[in-house]
């Protein structure tokens, strides 16, 4: 099995990380492929961000169509993830939406732990556009950051734990994610200092995405009518032709 | 005052529908720009359309940026919304936003019609981002359509007048909104035969982004710090210069 | 065109106050009519209050009947709001409704600031009433108050500036509602302090009602048939005469 | 122990009705004492009925104080409870409010019959206020209604019958509540004919009012601050009188 | 009226807190018996404990059947609820689920405090199962416990005055619920010391029993057809024999 | 891998169909034992049935501790699954938590479709339960059932395949799951009559117990404190063991 991981920022250093994180989670037999985006900007922070971030990370998918089995989308808030859902033949999973239904699986409430409170109103809009809200003992973020994005998470390690013992303690989390595509990788480092399963977006979505291309048969979805999108690279525009 | 309004759709036939309904709707005084998106396709029915028109509305709002003190994006469903209001210094309202708003100041409970059935997932999504679904008593819905959008309104009239009347008398609507920018400006001439309130998202729009001008000083927003983004053009990339 | 507010308490310096929040809100060309409940409590802070502002409020709504084209109710809860939107021929905006609207179309996600904590429920519920609370990142109120309402905006405004702040900063508030009639006009003193939109009820409420007013034409409701309705004051029971 | 119960409209064979199906559904030793609104209308339909229902109801309340160990606001939409709440030293219970809580504890999730529609909106925002919209399976009403409201429960019982069938049967209630004050009485007339608990709001109310007295001790409740009330006629405001 | 209270652990110093709570309580009339579950657990603090509570409290019921004409489980968590109201042909209440309904009741937003953080999962899970989340303010427990469950109440009595406190004052509660069998009788002790109302779910669970047998009929329930089940006790097994 | 999928009734011909799927949904490598539960029903379809099944499937997964990696419950409403969580130190899964997990990943709402609308009280809680209710588009249930449950899936194969259009076409579902363990292998057999993935729960919940065998490290759990459990077989107590 070929998984297509996207990095859907352009910082080469967090595309590394993933795609160790990628392969330590996948199972023997999957071949992971980890790419940046092609274009846009080096972190995805705000809603703005995570909108232009969505045709970056098309592009990606685009590029390489027909080369994997199952694609996910590194990028905590999805960019991209209901547009290539629809337009890909492959199951299409988002690392939030992956961490989100696995942490769900592993306690019935869990917590969101990230590096910085910037990325709160991109996560909340996720976790409500997901629906499972209802399953979220809250948020627990670190101050501004504004360093090299594939360094923060051995930077704020200790400050991690921190937040995740807080979740379990005073939100009642028993599950925690670590969020964020720049986390890459963590969880396993910081598990045994955390007294519940922690998430890693990245591996579940490498894991669960293996268990979709079982269930969801590539011929299940209709054709649908060529239509011509213009103004954008032509491997976009190619996903239109139907 | 001078009110941008973008059709994210590419189908200047549509725009000229949209111009005309906001022009009718505007105050002595402000001044309507219609304009079409740049680039993206001719009608917006998916959520993939949805991102991809994202883009090309920026586009749009960059181009004439400082040229108006507020701006409508006229397709339902809201493209780029999130990010126009991040990324500029001037109030901008989509015309489903402005329809939510105005219909549940009009009536407890609204109801959405609009001309395809094809379009309820996109508008679903988008009623559940503004929250407002609590206020919402239903859709209802025509068939499928593959004709001219530009035509649209006045070929399915008398049925869209029809789905009206079940949202008011089935479903309770104290409030009907004619969703869809293909339908700017039918909502007036439909009126006489629906007994409750009917909104046109475009008018709505247009009305509520000239309150919002005297409300939101544009200097209440703090500078951002500048960052480069690639891939797109110029314009787009010059609404991340700070 | 012509806007009645009506304060709903029978504090003649909170109308006053009002009034010119009203005025300094208003479009050119529109005229504000300030008037003070005949009857009723100095202050609304509880359930009970609310109920009886509410014929208080249907009162003086019904003396100037056919001598506005939109009223205000400016008493933050809206007492006598739906009974005015069912009774009248002319679009009724209520303080909190409007703030509410305002509020969640320039921010995502909005905080409530007031004066005292004993309000509290009387909002909560209001908000709940209006579907909006998915859209409120909380609540900031100040200690037990027993002065002059017509004091307090200038009495707490430090404290106020603070709540914001919190508001912004706990809870992730995109905008802030300073709540309260005898908070109108504070919004434009402290908005230089606060780093997100400060939304004033009376001034969202004018500016919605102008919008409304080109909306919703007045032959939209049906006649209604003539009850009889005793013991209330004869110009409100002229409301029930159809 | 003796409750009174409050017949929110003016019509007096409705309260003789109320008054009857109280009586029935009272322990041995309870005093019923059934009353009709000083003032008001015949009929509480709409959301404006409700509002001026509310100072009638009070005025009802506050004539035979400290005459009653608790009180039923017989009118399902609960005009005035909430400031009576406040305002009084026992329990006080509407009969929508009781039927909510009653056909909960019988069934999860229950049904609401009537006998018209234009009753729906007071109803749903009545459930709404009173939280419980998660356990009610649906609406079933009748067509309009303009005739005695002292008869329409014998008039419409076959139709009740088979909206209550279509309210077990598609719907999925376990429990379906007859919903009105003129229908006092009424269910355990129709019960044979319906295979789930028939719930009505004035039975209710009086068990579950006799349930609260032994719960609430009078004590509970702090003493107020006396304030003037003026306009209300003077038992009404003798409730302000601390 | 003959009332069977269950005390779902097999504690007997609880099921005597418990008989003793529930008799005070009782109306005059009431024949009450507390039995302690035959079987199971000595407390139940868990989500497995919850489990296997259920089929212990149906045990006990069973024993007792055709002897009783409704029966309280009283065990806050209501083990075996939805159960035994589908198999018993009177009345069932849970502890947790009368303390809700009371509280909502006697204040519009009501508290629950317990005396160890433990309980909370299980406590929130069936919050959430009676659809009453919206009217709770939160929780408020006491750190871990392991001492004897027959004394936590005193022991642990001033700790729960505070916690009723921070739920009136920090959270807006209008009634608080002492929460857990363990609590039974104490609500009246420290009443004096809370401003709101203090709910204690076994009072409440007897009144609202009592309350119930005037109103939902033995006949009501259709028969059932008769199932084998295999593996519990007989008299389980005998309330499937239709 | 090993995993023990666990039939929560007691008939051995549904445990045949469920094991058949199972295995033709797991991954090479992945060794499916699946039993039958050792006691309780033939058939799961109330609530109480569910309480009942609980302790059951307990039994059949402490029988076997230690011999499998992960455990899946394959009764459609997941009978003891949160205790099987807590006292288990493998991942356990119930086949329509599964279910919801799988088809919310592949399609933004789903359906339900199962062959009998007895089973929708048990399958509404059980959805509400795992919170994914707002990605539900609804239920469509057939006609009561009293038949052989080992037969039922091939019997009403054509109407299941009717009911999942009737949810794609008129609930506007994205992926539909059909529900129930007797049910269990049907979905690659209808999937081609249907125009969007049909989720059996079985297949997912092997292939998602899979996933997260990788995700969840077994010493991720604390020990716990021994206790005492009575009146259970000795397997079930065993779980208590600490």
């Amino acid at each position: 099995m070929r998984i297509l991981v996207v990095n859907s920022n352009t910082t080469d250093s967090v595309t590394a990380r993933i795609g160790t994180a990628a392969r330590a989670a996948a199972s023997p037999g999957t071949e992971i492929e980890a790419v940046t985006a092609p274009f846009g900007l080096p972190l995805i922070v705000s809603r703005a961000d995570w909108l232009v971030a969505g045709p970056a990370t098309l592009a990606a998918l685009a590029a390489r169509r027909g080369r994997y089995d199952a694609a996910v989308i590194a990028c905590f808030g999805d960019p991209g993830l209901d547009a290539a859902k629809e337009l890909l033949d492959v199951p299409v999973l988002g690392i939030s939406e992956a961490a989100f239904h696995a942490a769900a699986m592993l306690g019935r409430r869990f917590g969101v732990v990230s590096f910085t409170a910037a990325l709160r109103p991109m996560f909340e809009d996720c976790l409500a556009h997901h629906g499972l809200a209802p399953r979220c003992a809250g948020f627990r973020m670190g101050p501004p950051f504004s360093g090299d994005p594939g360094k923060v998470a051995e930077e704020r390690a200790d400050l991690l734990v921190e937040l995740c013992r807080q979740s379990v303690e005073q939100d009642g989390a028993e599950a925690v994610i670590l969020a964020g595509g720049p986390l890459a990788g963590l969880a396993p480092v910081l598990a045994p200092r955390v007294p519940v399963p922690l998430v890693d977006g990245t591996a579940a979505a490498v894991r669960l995405a293996e268990a979709l291309v079982g269930l969801a048969p590539p011929a299940a979805k209709g054709r649908r009518r060529a239509r011509a999108l213009t103004g954008f690279a032509p491997e976009i525009a190619s996903l239109y032709d139907g």
